[in-house]
């Protein structure tokens, strides 16, 4: 398989268009049929693969940082007659199982980026389906906040994935036909299974569209809907735009490098050590970490938000954001064998609760303080979804606190040394974890709940306790009285401990940890995000995986070859 | 497959005791080794397959109806030093996809209906865990309301599912152990790849059990615990037990008859016709329904509690309760591949309405009345978690009311003849529907909501309109426009519509038409339940179906052969 990946820039784009008039953007989606990211099929129909939607996630990236102007997206096709078929089938067919997975997750993360842009950015996305939009191009409108379909007698929006591939919708289609848009579920259980799809007036009636507009009003109409969503957008003012320059990057075959972070795969254990270094700190190779001593050197740039400014996308709070975000999709994506992802952090805490302050005291008057926030909710929510097991150290040196502490608090458990390491530093100080305004509230997992509250689900006093300690570094006994660390092993069983821990996820089913994880890290209550994720997500990867849509004669596979799929009709 | 039948007696239990001792029952699993359902395993350390767990759900059900003065059941083991050791593994291992998901759905079931009968009927559970509890053993003891384990520096409760055989606990396990024992995430994910288990003090610490009792002292606490549980509990007054006497069943290849509900099996289109009949109706046969035309004929007894103590089990709807409950169950397990059932009622409308409303004046004074309608809400329950497409048919002659019209909304999709048919009735009543307080409150799906909330949810007023109709017989037109039906065909488009509905049903691929109605039916919020059915099942139905647990060198089918699974590492 072909290393995947995920920078690109709006110069590189073979998919998307993306034009700015005042407070309106404009994005339409123009596929290359040829420009596949593998070999194999052509993009018709503005049908997409991973490769447009890396574009898709880019441009709504640089549309929030780039564009601080901009209030409202129409989303719509720059072909005619179709505004997008969905994912492409031949693509799908020809993929292997965990690809199909992963590149439904990575999808369903860009759609919920586009309704975080609509409910928290104050940039509101309007779908404008200027012809048919099917199943994956339907739950593309579904994700924006206004459907506007042509009433033209031929398009439609709809779901044939059932009927055709014998799957469901990947992307979020069934939880939000019933749960955002409020389509009664016996009229969503028939659009689901007709394959023609439904347009004109019944769509509307249906909820399936906000709107239907003849083609001769669309252009106009399509216009004064952008600008009525940019009207009532609440955007925050601010400073100049931020260029997302290209971010700086080392891969080698058994690494990834970027300024502030750094992952090391070991192949032979099947984990990956990474080391998320804090403000000022170079960049901290994994296997010297006790070697870094000097954390807390001084900063070039006083605390404000006109360094951040002027800092642009090295302000050290966004560049780990990206850097961050940017490895986590290269793990997943190329690095399917490496099951478990060990987090460290280096540098001086201290620094890390000043930016966290910094922005927070700016969420709600600055725009880019809100987005830098914002992209680190989205980007812990991507470590949330992640199938890998996450397993935090917490080490003399490190700085988890706030923003970086969520690391930890997002890790399936977390080791935490008490005291120090005698024959490396026997004069180090011991870690220290620091609760912070960051855990509070502005960061919260896609369950609505903060890391800690989902932590301390039905344990009020716990939480309480956990909050109050706010703002006090608490060394490894408190910290695991506390229940904030799941072990806190000295010296003398570190190693081993560690060790077992590593080793022994390495030795167990993949799959089940896989489920294991995803039961466990989402306690609590549920919302569309957990929904798309845990409900939707499992049953799709069974049907995947099922020959009744995998097989040789599978439904996916028998699509379009004027064969009909041969099903095991037992149901489960 | 040999038949399995889901029809046992407390003279016939192979594998538990039953012992009522004033109001503290004690029910012991003391499985008969060689007890098996199948061939091909032995039943040993008390670990179960679907036979016993069938004896365990007619237990709980007894103790509700023959059992009205017990308010708390102690759930204990006959055997020493174990308690139970889950589901067999043998069992697993050698059982096909579509028995091993079935077997976890009715297990499921029985557990959610223990905790019901904690929650709702006074009768509350605990579990006396006089030996070691692991995997479903442990999940059996997490659905009673308090855990007892005996401190004996050996006894243990562990979920090893994960570490040993590479799948999840299957009955609840994960989502009861963070949701609703409130165990923390981190200590919760090494719990459950510690095939070892947690016993003493920490266990408690855990909160994974309650409270450990040391030996000595054993007797007499689980005595205190059961006595004391039983002075708090709230079990309704009420007259002389009812029992539950054989169920009236007439089974060949083709059908299964009930006094009250029958099914014609349609293999060729793999179709279940079901009707169930109303009030005073001798037993429909769904070929005859439209020629039934003497429906409304007086009923011999008059409607009273009285009358329902002295018609016990043959009480109309007590009686159609356990005929539903078992047609659904034999239908789930005998018939997987008969995709669709069609449901279809007839009889008198009032009339059913006349027992709601007797039942439902009742419910907080009389614990029969109340046992009744829980009884309902537990089978309606079981038809939502059918993986079946349901298809309900509202014809002339027909009683779509209340407590049955609940039917009718647990439907995928709903036809309502506009009319009569022409032909065979012209002068017929045409059909009507009626919503009543059945269909208002009491009769919750497992997301919390009623039917109609979760039909209507986000259309406050289309809710409002639909409760105001309340009382009143609605013809098609009006249950159409009220959104209480999906289609109102007239007698010319019957047949062709109600016919492809169901053929089409047919074509499509079994696997994604599961899912499709799993995440249809269960719009809105979540609970443990949801969770369990949607979240947990559907990440087990797809770890069960991978190779690593169930391919020839999966977990499963290595475990104890002496080698080890062979994984493939790839993480999705």
């Amino acid at each position: 398989m072909a290393h995947v990946e995920f920078r690109t820039s709006p110069a590189k784009y073979r998919h998307w268009r993306l034009a700015v008039d005042g407070t309106v953007a404009t994005l339409a989606m123009d596929v290359d049929e040829q420009g596949g990211l593998l070999p194999g099929y052509e993009l018709k129909l503005n049908s997409y693969d991973l490769g447009v939607d890396i574009e898709l996630y880019d441009a709504v990236q640089r549309l929030r940082f780039e564009h601080p102007e901009v209030k409202a997206v129409v989303m719509t096709s720059g072909k005619e007659k179709i505004f997008c078929a969905g994912a492409n089938i031949r693509m799908l067919a020809a993929s292997e199982h965990s690809w199909k997975v992963n590149f439904c997750k990575f999808t369903n993360e860009t759609r919920n980026g586009i309704e975080d842009a609509s409910a928290n950015s104050g940039q509101t996305y309007v779908a404008a389906l200027n012809g048919t939009a099917s199943g994956g191009g339907y739950e593309l409108a579904l994700a924006c906040e206004r459907i506007l379909l042509v009433d033209d007698r031929s398009s439609v929006v709809s779901l044939p994935e059932l009927p055709l591939l014998g799957v469901l919708p990947g992307t979020g289609g069934l939880t939000r036909v019933v749960d955002k848009r409020h389509v009664r579920r016996d009229l969503a259980d028939y659009f689901s299974t007709k394959s023609e799809g439904i347009g004109g007036k019944k769509a509307v009636a249906w909820r399936l569209v906000d709107e239907v507009v003849p083609r001769v009003r669309w252009s106009e109409v399509v216009s004064e809907r952008g600008r009525d969503s940019a009207a009532s957008a609440r955007r925050l003012p601010g400073r100049a735009a931020i260029e997302l320059n290209e971010l700086e990057k080392e891969r080698t075959a058994d690494s990834v490098r970027y300024p502030h972070v750094s992952a090391v795969l070991d192949r032979d254990r099947s984990v990956a050590e990474i080391t998320v270094a804090g403000p000022g700190m170079s960049r901290a190779d994994a296997h010297d970490i006790p070697e870094i001593s000097t954390y807390g050197s001084p900063v070039a740039t006083a605390l404000s938000m006109d360094a951040a400014y002027a800092e642009g996308a090295a302000f050290w709070p966004l560049a780990v954001a990206r850097e961050l975000d940017d490895l986590i999709l290269d793990l997943r994506t190329n690095e399917t064998e490496i099951g478990t992802w060990v987090l460290r952090t280096t540098g001086d805490a201290s620094r890390v609760l000043g930016y966290d302050e910094l922005l927070l005291a700016n969420y709600d008057t600055d725009w880019l303080a809100r987005e830098i926030v914002l992209y680190w909710k989205r980007t812990l929510k991507r470590l949330d979804v992640t199938s890998r097991s996450l397993i935090a150290l917490i080490e003399p040196g490190s700085c988890f606190a706030g923003s970086l502490l969520e690391l930890a608090l997002a890790a399936d458990r977390c080791y935490m040394l008490f005291g120090v390491f005698e024959d490396v530093d026997p004069d180090a100080e011991p870690a220290a974890i620091s609760v912070g305004a960051a855990n509070l509230g502005p960061l919260p997992m896609g369950n609505g709940l903060t890391r800690l509250a989902t932590r301390f689900l039905g344990d009020a006093d716990g939480l309480a306790a956990a909050q109050k300690a706010a703002g006090s570094p608490l060394e490894a006994a408190e910290a695991e009285k506390l229940g904030l660390v799941t072990f806190a092993p000295d010296d003398i069983d570190w190693d081993e401990e560690v060790r077992i821990a590593v080793e022994e996820r390495a030795s167990f089913s993949p799959d089940a940890l896989t489920g294991l994880e995803a039961n466990y890290r989402f306690a609590g209550p549920e919302t569309m995000e957990t929904k798309i994720f845990g409900r939707l997500t499992a049953w799709q990867n069974w049907i995947f995986y099922r020959p009744n849509a995998s097989g040789p004669d599978g439904a996916l596979r028998a699509y379009g070859t004027g064969k009909r799929a041969d099903f095991d009709r037992k149901r489960v």
